[in-house]
């Protein structure tokens, strides 16, 4: 391997809906989608003012005949063409995705959508069989799991180099909703709107997070069962800004039975930025990783003085090092994580192109349902009074 | 006031019981008592071998006649001087402090002791009661509480910094038990004994000291309800090795109504030492603070740079800088958290001698016979199934 | 402005010399170059293998009759094209800089070019001169510079936050030559070959980046004298591989007369990875930063508390935010940096081509001259038996 | 072993000279004296005022008859007594070291001083000889070096762990000098007299102690020449606020010939504390250290992730480990480093009044000596333009 190569002998056509200018999030997916050569930009349903669509189509170099006014135009425009369109990024409001997913892979296509994939499991699971069905690939873009870090925790982990899995102490709170930023940022207001948010704000608009990180770090973890407490400090507002949850992890190869997982999802975190940390217990050792330092983890073997692993050291995995962009030292950020995880995405594309599937991983549509089930639990806990509830 | 001020008119004598050669407790109450002349060594139970005890004493320049084979002789004697003891401190195993305590409360001494007090609301009410009937001052040595730092965190929130506190994730989770470490180490091996050690391990041992250093920083701070969740890890304890714990809290001046606490108390957290850190978060900033790094505390009002609070420095508040026994920048350890305690247990000794009572806070009888009733609340809840139970 | 908004009206039609398959500069300058739509990447002389370049091209769909087998051929076929390169960046090995940078200006082209320039004052001033006289813009990939903290401080700076500054103590220590690894990995060899490295090797290797860096920060700087100490400490090498250099600084208006920077910089610091730390002492206040962890800059007034600045805050100058790629919190790295210096190269070049040149900073022709001039007086001093030189 | 063992037979009868109320340095001499039982403090000359000495002296339960007007009287009467002191600790200040240190040896007595032991080398080679012919003691107060991780350094370099050292980066540069503070603050004016202070404020105010540490980390490191550069950066000061020195080291056992020392010393480092750093660079790996963070050491190894050693920790060597006076993860700060001082100064003091010479190390006259002849060198370097001066 080398740094940025190409994981596919041919680009893929992709387009995307949403993520015109100014947008964030687009401009992420772009970046990650495009620096390898692995994916071409080549329609998109950008804005919902199609002029504007067309003319920031126009600097990406998007032909202005594929800049499409709406989703549905670009997937029945592009099913006409030889080269239509083979994968779609979807970076729209959170009440859109789980439409536009659905309608995606209806046309027979790859999707690469934000979390959350939708709003409730029956959607999920019906998103799931649909993409089974299908035979097309899902992304999620849990974002912060394309570090290299993680990557190698998993495999630390697999090794055993921790022992058994006892206890996990997460967090992502941060700290930007500890007055009614709503009142003053109109574009906040969305995410207490049930309708437009769905169930949840904390939980699911940052909570998910170290979720998938520690689903990705132990694919065998399970939940067994969870309780929930959660409630909105900041007056007025219908979804919470704050809640914590437990769970109880089933045993498994790598995990204790009764393993814990603490996990702190807020929004109220005065003075915080992400305070995305994550600490993973075992019987032997420690690993530690924050989103804020993604270039290094600690790794604490009881007894023993405390380590810093580097991305791109030396010493990490072959699997770990084969994503490096650049020398270790050379501080990577979310973009490099963002692109990992569309490299991956590409190359499952391929290979579900010709009904290959290859052996690793990468946030796909059940990871995306597990997203929307836990979030309903939480739910489902907080409001029987935070009681214990079932996963299964 | 200068650097290691006495603080009282004239030394309280003072003896201890347990403390002897090698123990580490024993050591550290010395050097915070004596190094200010606030308090005499004149006469001990050292040892449960009073011969050793006595060659013990001696090192310490306690007159022979005055090391004795066990506490009741010591009471019963030092009570017949003139000079005899006028304040004891007790550092023997847990099981002994209830006995010890209320001995020395009878016979009319004010008492430095250990956490835990004793293993039973009722026997902590008796003392409390006991303590009040004959006017003596009971400390308790919630020693980290001592740090300059803490001191300037109450003083902070009463200020309204931080706003109203609305949530606190705090831990403490050391390392060292992630194997059966009892049975290598038998001095180890008491504390999983409920006998010994009382109904709890983890949550009476460790967790109990960030509860009282958030007492110390939030003095109106009530617990509405909490929930417990507790288990070991290492197979065949009695007692927990892990526990975590959440508490709703009453509304009061500096607290919002429905703040959360969450509470992490371990011994088998793999790799790590400590891990004591307590981040308190309010409505406008959030303070945090890890006692293996004492002499810094973080500062975060949101929306402002991240601010680094030192120990020492002149732009703390008089009440925690009247306590530097050292310029800033200079590192302070336990020993002088400790010797900050000391200094005003010695105060308020002198003053209860006097029937004056100061306006300063120390770790009382009251704060001890909390954290009883704390273990016992969240021993309560595991037992139901980690239900939510009324704290009053 | 919004996230990775377009720069310039029309992309900079732009080839490479160098950074072929593998070269990890090579992908760095793409990813730089092509994320924002600034620049199209159309012809390239990436391998000195004909094919194996070729190849490559048309990975990076540059059209296979633009892929050429030598950047003289490349310059000459190019020109004859009425949609021939604009601009080329050079990714060579250092001892053709000199060469390709002279043809490309010679051609007319702007250049991008991997520091060092070249290898002596001499051609430095003759690539000034050529740049003045055919009004074209080289931008030298000081990468590091690029960080939005640095903009930050240069503002800071600017504006009298720190007062004068004092001193400077600055160092890029990294570790892996600790060892004779020239022995081991071939490719290590030419760097102590003064036919190919040039006069220097840890000055100019990794010394010139913090250099550049506080010259981007106090853009007044002016060096009176300096004085060098430098040698190998692994046997045989013809290239220093640790120096020291201190330099005296003149008076201006954000610099005390007789100011003094210290610069470490070494390839034998065993255990480090970058160790690329700036601390900048003013008057009135300091900041520090470290390129492991770009996203932060300390930044410490005399008297109160340490404040810690994020990149993408609310609270950084507009100048600093306008590079946002992502919000606050997300960590951005090295892409992103370089990202922000190919991007004011790109508005430089369409400046330049319209005969405008805009109010702002990058690392420039003079820059890179700047560069060897140190370098050349470092040796100087060293071979003076570290004497002090006048700079001048 | 144990927790504050007692090293002595006999506690040392002990006076001090200076040191008296409000003195912080008065305090940590008593602190660390007294807290192990090695020393009774039994005579004074605290004060220059008697009456107020007299009092002082009281509350130390000092017998007033022993609390003296001066030294020489103290001296005097002491030598008179069977029971009179046998060491004295000098806290006066700068001016006086010398006078009192001589005499005390001449009274046949074992000192503890602090820095500086005098002002010339003269005067430092007399004390030398004079402390040799009366077989005295005398322990000088470089307090840092007596921090646990100090000495776990020193064995880890005797034993190899580093290689060969190549290059030491230290510093001691604090901020509270930025602005012209001796107008401010009368009893800082003394610092720039050089009749009160010597020939240098920042060398030999703090740039001393990180000398005296890696002596006591290399006791085969030898200066073979050094280059200094200082000034003032506060107008009006006649001795330095800033020195920057360069120092070759020649070849030894654990040190490669040409070894390079970087020392910066500092009182105008603005926002800094102590900054008070050393970081050893081996051809195997490196320390670092820092005295604001006592408790951890940074070990690197190259090509091997960074290990973070604890004070306390079990794997630390037993000769480090002796001198825990609390577990590890507890914070020990600058008082237990005194401590560790003075209980060898007790051991070296009972050892010498045998006749017998433990092996052993404690700064003694000759590292104070070490410290009066660098300033001069140092100073020597400056005066002649900051040109290099050979060190024998």
């Amino acid at each position: 391997m080398y740094y940025g190569e190409k994981r596919v002998e041919n680009p893929i056509r992709w387009g995307m809906v949403g993520g015109g200018r100014g947008s964030q999030i687009g401009y992420i997916h772009r970046s990650a989608a495009l620096r390898d050569f692995n994916f071409d930009l080549v329609a998109g349903a950008f804005d919902i003012d199609p002029e504007r669509g067309k003319d920031f189509g126009k600097q990406l170099h998007v032909d202005p005949d594929r800049c499409y006014p709406d989703y549905k135009t670009m997937f029945a425009e592009e099913a006409k063409r030889p080269d239509g369109v083979q994968a779609v990024s979807i970076a729209t409001p959170n009440g859109m995705h789980y439409e536009v997913c659905k309608a995606a892979l209806e046309a027979g296509l790859h999707v690469v959508c934000e979390k959350p994939l939708c709003f409730t499991s029956e959607q999920a699971d019906e998103l799931v069989k649909l993409a089974e069905e299908k035979h097309r690939v899902v992304g999620v873009t849990y974002g912060y799991s394309g570090h290299q870090l993680i990557q190698q925790a998993r495999q630390m982990i697999k090794n055993g180099d921790l022992g058994e899995i006892r206890v996990i102490n997460m967090s992502f709170a941060f700290g930007g909703y500890n007055f009614k930023i709503e009142d003053k940022v109109p574009s906040a207001k969305w995410r207490f709107d049930p309708s437009k948010a769905g169930p949840s704000f904390a939980l699911g608009d940052v909570g998910t997070h170290p979720l998938f990180i520690i689903e990705a770090m132990i694919p065998d973890m399970k939940i067994d069962n969870l309780m929930c407490t959660k409630r909105s400090f900041v007056e007025g507002r219908e979804l919470e800004d704050n809640a914590f949850v437990i769970m109880n992890l089933k045993g498994s190869e790598n995990v204790q039975a009764g393993a814990q997982v603490y996990c702190w999802a807020s929004s109220i975190n005065s003075g915080a930025r992400h305070y995305h940390k994550i600490r993973v217990v075992g019987s032997k050792a420690s690993l530690e990783w924050d989103d804020e330092r993604p270039n290094q983890m600690l790794y604490e073997i009881e007894g023993e003085p405390s380590r810093v692993l580097e991305r791109g050291a030396g010493y990490l995995t072959d699997e770990a090092r084969v994503e490096d962009r650049i020398g270790g030292g050379h501080a990577e950020g979310l973009f490099e994580a963002w692109s990992n995880l569309y490299a991956r995405f590409a190359v499952a594309m391929a290979d579900a192109d010709k009904g290959a599937y290859g052996d690793f991983w990468y946030p796909d549509v059940k990871a995306g349902a597990q997203g929307i089930k836990w979030i309903e639990k939480c739910v489902e806990s907080a409001d029987k009074g935070s009681a214990w509830v079932d996963y299964e």
